[in-house]
């Protein structure tokens, strides 16, 4: 039995808010169970000097935990002086799965900055940080489409992420941390409105996995992305 | 006229949300007008090395704003790898106002951070963090006076902050970013609930400021601190 | 056709090097066609502060790429004062999949440091750092249990690792460079030597890729994984 | 009585050195008792970024203590790899007062620097660097209208800077050490030679003062830095 | 009697690899003994900012040693995130070096940078790393002639270094690590292919030292320099 | 003819003076004509890690230039974060060349750390850094044993400092900034009371030296650094 009763397929309550702060071009407060992050899009008229003169733009994300988002409070990396490893591999995962539906070359030679900060952790703070993500990105992108500066929406599809684990020798979906910090296997799904994969990136905590495992795994995680597209929808009113 | 419509001696709506993320041992929203300030506060059962051994306590803040907080996006502090000259300083006003009203040696040996995080910026954050962070610590008292940790209550009144200016000619109270950017001084106060001042921090921003402007100023950050006090206290339940 | 006009199920010349540099416990040199990694294994006799007085060791792994190791000169680390974040996501991935098979309570409160350097980049460079970290490792365990101070081997099996990606249309094993900077997905996969999965780790670069070709990828990196284990076996003459 | 024998309104004696050094534009040594800091001016044709093209210029102040210039030794910024909060704070305001006093268009798209670095600390290094380099960019100003680069003084006033503090229940005029370490209030006043304020930053440090006492301190600060500017124009000759 | 069994005036055996990399235009491998320094040349079609539109070259240095180059492990400096003061150091010497013996202006305005990395440290890596260093310059010269992107080779003349040190009371030639730990003085040269002297660097470890000794370390130095150059010679095949 | 017009053999004039602050154990202005460096002596009672536990003290040095110390302001390191190469250089340089002079038993177990800070510079800064420190040590070491808290004196001998170079041609004492920044060779010669040489440093900025010419430097040196020491003896009123 999971420790949130839930069942192995079933997802944590998905709560989205729109324009949860003021000023962003896109703002999104998404939560997942006790998870809560928030997602703001901002829009830049440059891009990164590497991408600069290609016609091109460019699509980034950053990451970060309030430092008492957590059980037991998280020294501040802004006083440590520097972003942790796990940080860095979050922003850069962020930033691959939205590029992975942007189409760079309708958005201009300008940059969309996705920071998602964390205000309350609970496990699977990484794909709530994408799902919610894309709906600022979204907004972000309706906001440049409604100024008339960009005339192609430069959103292909749909993008979403869940994870999924094996607890107690089940597999399960959408792990919240009481299931994180104890289970074998722990994989994230980056997954598109289409089903295609983005990104699967599976992690053995204790004993390996098999073949056999890793299709359960997949199994579970493509029925909760179909669920959080369908929640996306939603919250744009679709 | 302010651009807010509102009367010089009039402070923002207040709001307060006590409990407002689930880990911390105090976490308070408050919100002035736009401005949306998230204080926890922290327990821990040590102190700083430069306090070892002496059987006191320390309350200490750390404060940040996220990227998207403000108009345009400000770069992420923990980026760049250093926290900004500005942030420091608004820290280290902070904590020196929480511990003008805490009795450190009640606390024991342990150590209460107060962060103090911007989700939405529209002047006048480092006030309400002020007044934010002393529901947090209070909070986190009560944790510890519940639990037995401690007998004493170590907090031995109410601190809470406004911003005063003079706006155009006129002396306002709690100035929102329309004003704060374009007024002639700009002044902080920081004031217990038995009136007492704890800090003064006036800044002449354009011509300097007389005794008698200064004067005025505090009058009005006097009237706005009673109100802040009692928002406190109606959030207490008192 | 592949640049390196090889096979599609077909690895690069795997060559291994033991004892190539004197100090360490286990060193390693590692080459897989053109890209030679440096694979070192230092013993130290304490552990990180997280870890101590549970009796019980850790295992860590450190990267890095000498700045001319790539076509064009990468600036170095040391001088830029920090770790890129791809470098920090492949140090961390190295160390997981080494811990992956190493039994930390044998190991005893010690700690091995895997030092994985890039003298030469052509593609899979991370992928050839766990192979190569692996037999560094197994050297050091055995320098440990030489001198008596184990006395249970702490390696419990093999891993190793390869790079897996779908270039022009066909799902190829062993990228080099010039597929890798082209390819549409690619994959890290780890696994151990009784073919249990230990990170699965796939990008889709351009497109999106489906459960099908994830499938193919994951087999044609488990024959290569079985062959990189033999040449692990060979290069201990077992 | 005051450590020192001084009456409570009674400055500790001034001494200023102009050309103290042979480089810089302006270089002044003051002294306030023991406490002496070397202010520097320098003259740069150019302006920091966010200023560049608006035909204005910039005045900004840097900050330091020499490791010994304090009772114990202070660890050196430079080899820490930081500047303090403290240090920031304090160079903040120092460029803040002078600006004060300063016509930003009349010096011309050009920035001059001035460097407050204390030799010897004994209580008030901020005021006393304040009061300084007003001399130093003074002769700054002087040296560009007598080289033709500008045709206006830039300098519309005086300003120079004072501790005050209440100290064992008494209002007292610049503080040295002994007295800050145990004062209950300290305040630091920043003041143009027509006597308006520029800057009050008051801080209790034990029990909160009152408005009465705040008064007390600003009469006497007003005293005290009527008489550092006629130094100030004594050293200049006028 | 030297722990090597060497003569007072013997060099270590000297092997050079050159070309030992395959991306860099200049890359040689030398080992003095034990000791193993891997040189790099890269170049660069610009020039650093200070050096701009004089139609002048520049030669620069990096330095660098793998952790467990050494004994026991040495931490990374970029995961320290600085360089240290004897790096710092070291790549200064080495830079000065080459450039002692370049042609600035016959390189037009492009930079080549020597990155030098310690693969096995037995004493004497700067030393190894300026003579090797040479070669992989002299390599990169002879790639510009070669592409016809310069017509006049830069390099004057041959430029090689040696340590030499007063071990046990004996004057030796090229320490190893064990003589290094151990001497009295120690003194690097560097010195041209016409037997100019470039740098002399000698420190007394223990009791200062007399102009005689220092005239038979040079006599020493000289010998060695020699042979260095004759074995730079005999690797480029002259 | 020199710049300065002073004699190939001629000092620049020295002054020197004692207790120029009022805090350090030991503090000298040292002035070697234009250049002025405070030199400070701090003692600590406990020394760092790597020195522990052997009953034997340690001696060390930093150094820094106020950033308007030079003709055109050179940035402040504490800015920028990090000590420049030259910076470290020559603090290690001082370091070494003072505990050359020093019985470390004698010491304890203590650190005395001197503080080169130049105040005004006009070349010959490190050499002026290290007679002038040499005094503060002294200094330091008698407080150590007027207070009774060591009984034998650590300092065996005087050391000082000089920097000799070849100017148009000529052999030349004591380089000021108009020499040094046009000179063929540089060196900076470290020897003690007793004539012994502890640090020899000579570096070809054009063409290399000869023997001949580095002996004829070696002499000039000598004669200065034995004037140096009588102005060392006369300072100490010896």
């Amino acid at each position: 039995m999971r420790p949130s009763q839930r069942q192995p397929s079933q997802l944590r309550p998905v709560r989205i808010a729109r324009s949860f702060t003021c000023h962003a071009e896109g703002s999104v407060l998404i939560e997942m169970g006790a998870t809560r992050v928030l997602c703001t899009a901002s829009v830049e008229d440059s891009v990164p000097p590497f991408m600069r003169g290609r016609g091109r733009g460019w699509v980034t994300a950053e990451y970060g935990m309030l430092p008492r988002s957590t059980h037991t409070r998280t020294g501040r990396e802004a006083a440590k002086g520097k972003q942790s490893g796990r940080t860095q591999e979050i922003q850069r995962l962020v930033g691959r799965a939205l590029r992975a539906v942007t189409d760079l070359e309708a958005l201009g030679e300008r940059q969309i900055t996705l920071d998602c900060d964390v205000l309350q952790a609970d496990g699977g703070t990484r794909c709530a940080a994408i799902t919610g993500a894309w709906l600022a990105l979204n907004d972000a992108c309706a906001h440049l489409l409604d100024s008339g500066r960009i005339t192609l929406n430069p959103l292909r599809d749909h993008v979403a992420a869940v994870s999924v684990g094996i607890y107690r020798g089940v597999p399960v979906l959408d792990l919240d941390y009481a299931e994180d910090a104890n289970c074998e296997t722990d994989m994230n799904v980056v997954m598109t409105g289409k089903r295609g994969l983005v990104e699967v990136q599976g992690t053995a905590e204790g004993e390996p996995f098999s073949r056999g495992e890793l299709n359960q795994l997949l199994d579970l995680a493509e029925t909760g992305i179909v669920e959080l597209v369908a929640h996306q929808k939603l919250a744009l009113g679709l």
